[in-house]
C-alpha cells in the first residue's frame, strides 16, 4: 500500500555537462517540499552485540542492514536518502565491493554520494562505514480530537468506533502498511495469500473478531481436521495419531499418562482463575516460573516437553521465561488450554481468511474518513501540556485532546512520554518478554501429504519445527504447510542465513512426513522474522516473568493522564489474539468517548 | 529562562537491534517540526589569529569552543545538533582523546556521529577537526507592526512603550535570556545574585532608570562609602585615603597636585560642551586622542596614570584609543567626570539592585504581551521592500512596518541590511571601539576588610585590578568584592586561562589589602568576559577614535528608511549607562509611534 501519492521527498538531478553518474549515484539530490532531516551515525558491519565479521562482504551487508534499520526507525525509506558517504579502508578502485550491496539497497534510487578511502576507521576491525542523510516529507501540524498510535487491529478498531461516535481522529502507523501483526503476502503474485502473522479465528467464543469479519464480508475457510497427525518424540521416534487426540507410543515409560496428567492439572488450575483478577485468584503461581511449577508437579520429561511445546507454540517462549500465573491466565483468557489449542469448532484455530487476516485491517481502514491513516510515520514523542497533547511522528506532528497507544508494551520505550510514563508502565514494558515465533510458509503445487491420509500437521519435541498445519485454500488451488519454529528452536534458526534456515525446515518436513509419503519440492517459501522487526520486536504477545503481574497487572490498562492504552495484551478475553486486540480497541474507544463527554456508541 | 515549551528540534533514536551507542552518540537523529538547517565548516583547534596549539588536547578544546561559537552565531544550541563528524589525524582507537571534550560539550545529548581517521588535514598542524549539522525550530512567518532587535534594556523599553501605545511588536533576541549587558547570576544557588554586567544607578539625575526600578518595585541598596580606600601608586607603593577623597603621599614629586590639576581641567572642559552638539562646541578635541591631549597639558606621569585609570574604569579602554572629544562628551553626558566617578548621592555608583540589574529586564519582559520576546534568535537580515520589512532571525522570520535596532553599533556588521546601511552607520560601527572591562566577583563568607576600617575599594596604577568595590548585600548575608580589570590590564588577563586569571586577581587583593588586614579565602568567584561574547563583543560602550564624531556623530541616531536605532550609546544623557539605554528606548518608541501615526503616549 503506497503511503500517499505525494511527490517524493527527494529529487535527484543529473546536471548538464557533468560525467554520467548512472547507475550508481546522482551528482545532485535535493529535498522537496517541507521535510524533516534524518541523519544516521556512520553505520559499520557490527551486529547488535558489536561483533564484527572478518569477511568484508559480510561487513558491508551488515552495515547496509543496520543503515536500513536506522532509516526505518526514523520513518524514512531508501528513496528518502539524498546523500550517502562511504568510508572505505584498503580501498581498491578495481574491486568496488560495496557497489552491489548499495545498489540492492537503493533499488534504482540514486542519491548524491561521496566515497572516501581512509587509512582506518574508529575500530581496527571496521573496514567499511556508510552514513546517510535523508529527507522525509512533513505534513503541517494537524489538530484532531484523538491520535491513535498504531494501525494494527486494536488501533484501527479504536479509530473506527471513535469515528462512528463522531470523534475526529487519525491513526499514526510506523509501518508502510496497516495490520500490525496481521500481514498477508502473496508470494507467487497470483492472489494466493499466506499469513506470515496471525491466521486463525473461530466463530463462537471469539465473537468480536468474528463479528468484524462478518461485518467486513470476508470469506472464511474451515481448518482441515481429517486425518493423522505426525508426532516426533523426545528420542526422535516418529509416529502418527488421530488429529485432535493424544500422542501414543511415547518412549518414556508412562509418557502418555504423564502428558495427560499435566494437561489435565493445568486445565483445572487455569479454569480456577478469574481473568478480571488473576493475581487475587492465583497469586501464588506468580512466585514461580512455569518450568518450576511443572517440575514441582512431575519429574516426567514428556510432561515437561509437552508444557514446553505449549509455550513455544502459543507464545514463542520457553516455560522458564514466564511466571506460571502468566501462562495459566493467558490460557484462561482464551477459555482454557484445551480450547485454545484446538482446531475444531470453538477452538483457537478453527477458521482462516481466504484473503488472509490482513484483509480485516485493510477493509476496516477503508471505512475510516479518508486521510485518517498516516503510514510510515513512527510516533516518537507524546507530550501532554495544558494546551493539549502534542504527538511527534515521522510524517508530521499532531495536536489533540486524547491519545490511544496501541503498540505492544515492550515498544513503549521507543516513545518519549512527557510527563514520563509511571513506573508500572515502564516496568511492564521493560520486563515483559516477547517470544520468538516464526512461521515458515511452504507452498506446494499439490497437497501431497493427504495421499497418505495425513492432515498435514506435526508436533515435534526435537525441532526445529514445533508444530505445523495445512493452510491450503483448496478452492483457490493453493496448497501450503505452515511450519512454526518457536522459542529456543526458533532462536537457533534465527541465527542462520535464510537459505540454511529454509533447508533445515525442509529437512525436518522430509524427516517427519517421509516415513509415510513422498515429500514434494516446494514452489515458494515465505517467512517474516517478527523478532527482527522493530515495530514488533517479537511475537505474538509479551509475557510476564514471575512477580511482574503481582506488582503491576492492575495498571496494564490504566490511562496515563490523557493517554490511553489498548492492544491485545490488555484484553481480558483472548489476550494475545486478534479477538483480544479488537476487544481492547472497543474498550479504548469507550474510555475516550466517555472522557470527551461524547454520546455513547 | 527556557525559550519555549515546544518539543525539541532534534530527536535521537536508539533503533532496535543495533549495538548500544550510549553514552556517546545515537545511531539516528532527526529534525522534528519545521526547522532551519545549520551547517558548520570543519572546526579546528585554531584561535582567531589562526594560531594552532601544539598540544592535541588543547586543539580539541579549542575546536569545540569554536564549534560552540558557530552554533551560537546561528542561534543553535548543542541540543539542536543532529550530526557530528570528526576527522582525526594519528587516530588511536585505544585513546580517544576527543570523547571527554565532546561529552562535556553535548552534556548528555547524543547526535548521530561519524569518526573518520585521516592521514592529514588541511594544514599540517591540524590534528582534529569537527563539523556539525544542527536543526533549529522555525516559527511560521509572523506579521507585526514593529520588530525590535535585542532584548537589552533599550530594546525592552522600546517594546514596552510601543505596546502601551497599542502598537504590536516582538523583541527578537540572540541570547537565551533577556537583559543584554545586565546579567545577574547566582553562583552559589542561594539567591545571592552578583552582577557580571551593569550594577549601579542613582536616584536623582539617572531619573529614567530610577523611575523604571521604582515602577517595577525593585529593592535597591545604597553603595557603602564609609572607610578608607587602598591606593597603589605607580612605583607600587600602597597607602590609604578616605573614600571619595584624593590619593595622598604619591611617589611622584607634586603627584597629588598634578592629579588634581588634570582632574579640574578635564572637568572644566567637559562642562563647556553641549551634549546635543559636542562637535559644534568642542570640535577641536576630536582632532587628537585623549592621550595626546593629556600629554600636551602636562608631563606628569601621575596625571596620565589618573586619566588612564578613568578611561579604563569607565570604558575599558586606554586614552590612546579614543578622541579627547569622545571622552569629554561621554563624561558630560553623565553630568561630568566627578559626578560619574562618585559613589555618593547623585554619583554614578550610588545604588545597587538586591536581585541584580537583570531583574529590571526580566520584570519588564513580563509586562509585555505573552509571546513578545523571542529568545535564541539572532537577527541576521533586515530587508526593506515596498510591501514591508522582512526580518530574518534564528527562530523564524517576521514581516513588519518598522524595525528598531537596539544592538551596540559595532554589532551592526553582524546583520545584513537591505538596502545597505549608509556610510555613516557603517563607519561608526566599524571605527567605534569596544573596551575590555572584566568584573571578577569574589564572594566571601564575611566582609573581612571592614575589620580594618577599609571600605573595600581600591584603585591601582599597577594592575591587574584597576578599581574594586564592596558589593555586599549585608541583609542577605552576601559579601563580595567586585574587582575590575580593564583596558590593557584586562586584555593581558584575558590571555590567561581562567584559573590563572583568578589567581592573579586574588594575589592582587592580597597585595593591596594584606598590608592592613588578614585576607580571607573566597567562597565563590564569578566572571563573564564580555569581549569574548559575540552578542556584546566588548563593553560597556563603544568609543570613537579621533575624527569619527566630527564626520558621523549627527547620524548616530538617524533612521535608515524605516529602520530606527536605539541603544545606550545613542543617548544624549548617561550614554553608555543603563539610564541612557532606557532614554534611547523611549526615543525609539516615540519615533516609531509618530511614524506610524499612532496616538502619542
Ligand atoms: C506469527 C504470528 C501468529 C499469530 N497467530 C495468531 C492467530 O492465529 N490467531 C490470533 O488471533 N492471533 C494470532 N497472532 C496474534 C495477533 O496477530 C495479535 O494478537 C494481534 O494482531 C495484535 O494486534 P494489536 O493491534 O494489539 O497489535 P499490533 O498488531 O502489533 O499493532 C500495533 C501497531 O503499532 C505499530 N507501531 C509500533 N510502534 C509504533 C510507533 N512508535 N508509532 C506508530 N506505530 C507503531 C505497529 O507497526 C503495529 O502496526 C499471531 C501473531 C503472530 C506474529
Ligand atoms: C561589566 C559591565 C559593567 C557595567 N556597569 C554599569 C553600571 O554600573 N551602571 C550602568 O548604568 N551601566 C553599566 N554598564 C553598561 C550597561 O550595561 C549598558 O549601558 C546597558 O545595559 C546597555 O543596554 P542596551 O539595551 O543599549 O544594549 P545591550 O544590553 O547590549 O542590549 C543589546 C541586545 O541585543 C542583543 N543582540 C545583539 N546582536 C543581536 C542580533 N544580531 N540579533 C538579536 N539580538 C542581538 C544582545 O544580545 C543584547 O541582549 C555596564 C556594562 C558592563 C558590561
Amino acid at each position: 500500500m503506497a503511503p500517499d501519492s505525494k511527490p517524493p521527498s527527494v529529487h535527484t538531478i543529473d546536471p548538464y555537462r557533468l560525467f554520467d553518474s548512472r547507475p550508481v549515484f546522482s551528482h545532485v539530490a535535493t529535498s522537496t517540499g517541507p521535510t524533516r532531516i534524518v541523519a544516521t551515525a556512520g553505520q559499520v558491519g557490527a551486529d547488535e552485540h558489536g561483533k564484527v565479521p572478518a569477511d568484508i562482504d559480510e561487513q558491508i551487508a551488515l552495515a547496509m542492514r543496520n543503515l536500513g534499520r536506522c532509516l526505518e526507525a526514523a520513518g524514512a525509506t531508501p528513496t528518502d536518502v539524498f546523500k550517502l558517504v562511504y568510508y572505505i579502508v584498503d580501498y581498491d578502485p578495481n574491486n568496488r565491493r560495496h557497489t552491489k550491496h548499495v545498489k540492492a539497497f537503493l533499488n534504482g534510487h540514486r542519491p548524491a554520494t561521496t566515497l572516501v578511502p581512509v587509512p582506518a576507521l574508529a575500530v581496527p576491525e571496521y573496514k567499511f562505514e556508510i552514513e546517510a542523510y535523508a529527507a522525509v516529507r512533513q505534513e503541517p501540524l494537524r489538530s484532531v480530537e484523538v491520535v491513535v498510535v498504531g494501525a494494527g487491529l486494536s488501533g484501527l478498531k479504536t479509530a473506527y468506533d471513535l469515528q462512528q461516535a463522531g470523534v475526529s481522529c487519525v491513526v499514526v502507523e510506523a509501518r508502510d502498511r496497516v495490520g500490525g501483526k496481521t500481514w498477508s503476502v502473496d508470494p507467487t503474485g497470483q492472489g494466493k495469500f499466506v499469513d506470515v502473522g496471525a491466521a486463525w479465528i473461530n466463530d463462537t467464543n471469539q465473537s468480536k473478531i468474528c463479528d468484524l469479519a462478518k461485518f467486513l464480508n470476508l470469506e472464511l475457510v474451515v481448518q482441515k481436521t481429517e486425518g493423522n497427525m505426525v508426532q516426533e518424540d523426545l528420542g526422535g521416534g516418529i509416529d502418527v495419531f488421530e488429529y485432535g487426540g493424544t500422542p501414543k507410543g511415547l518412549a518414556e515409560k508412562d509418557g502418555v499418562e504423564n502428558l495427560v496428567f499435566i494437561r489435565e492439572l493445568f486445565e483445572k488450575l487455569c479454569q480456577e482463575l478469574d481473568i478480571q483478577d488473576p493475581v487475587g485468584t492465583g497469586g501464588q503461581f506468580d512466585k514461580m516460573t512455569l518450568e518450576e511449577w511443572c517440575k514441582k508437579e512431575t519429574k516426567s520429561e514428556t510432561a515437561f516437553a509437552t508444557v514446553t511445546l505449549w509455550t513455544r507454540a502459543m507464545l514463542g517462549l520457553e516455560p522458564r521465561e514466564m511466571s506460571a500465573l502468566y501462562f495459566l491466565n493467558y490460557c484462561k483468557s482464551g477459555g482454557g488450554l484445551l480450547q485454545m489449542r484446538s482446531d475444531f469448532k470453538h477452538g483457537g484455530q478453527h477458521l482462516r481468511f481466504i484473503r488472509g487476516t490482513q484483509s480485516m485491517s485493510i477493509e476496516l481502514a477503508k471505512l475510516l474518513t479518508p486521510g485518517t491513516v498516516v503510514l510510515n510515520s513512527p510516533v516518537r514523542r507524546i507530550s501532554q501540556s495544558p494546551e493539549g497533547i502534542y504527538v511527534s511522528a515521522g510524517r508530521g506532528d499532531f495536536k489533540c485532546q486524547r491519545v490511544v497507544v496501541s503498540v505492544p508494551t515492550p515498544l513503549y520505550k521507543e516513545i518519549t512520554f512527557e510527563p514520563p510514563l509511571p513506573e508500572a508502565k515502564v516496568e511492564i514494558g521493560k520486563n515483559n518478554v516477547l517470544g520468538y515465533t516464526l512461521k515458515v510458509l511452504v507452498m506446494y503445487s499439490e497437497p501431497w501429504w493427504r495421499k497418505a491420509g495425513l492432515v498435514g500437521a506435526v508436533m515435534s519435541f526435537v525441532g526445529p519445527i514445533t508444530t505445523c498445519r495445512d493452510t491450503s485454500n483448496d478452492e483457490k488451488g493453493e496448497y501450503s504447510l505452515t511450519c512454526f519454529t518457536n522459542g529456543d528452536f526458533g532462536r537457533k534458526m534465527s541465527l542462520l542465513p535464510q537459505k540454511e534456515r529454509y533447508n533445515a525446515i525442509l529437512e525436518h518436513i522430509k524427516r517427519m512426513f517421509g516415513k509415510y509419503v513422498a515429500v514434494q519440492d516446494p514452489i515458494a517459501i515465505t517467512e517474516h522474522e517478527w523478532s527482527k522487526d522493530q515495530w514488533a520486536q517479537g511475537c505474538p504477545c509479551p509475557a510476564s516473568p514471575p512477580g511482574i503481574m503481582t506488582k503491576y497487572d492492575r495498571e496494564l490498562r490504566t490511562a496515563h493522564g490523557k493517554v490511553h492504552f489498548v492492544g491485545t495484551e490488555t484484553a481480558y478475553e483472548w489476550k494475545g489474539y486478534m479477538d483480544g486486540a479488537v476487544r481492547s480497541g472497543e474498550r479504548g474507544a469507550k474510555e475516550v468517548i466517555a472522557a470527551l463527554g461524547k454520546a455513547k456508541l
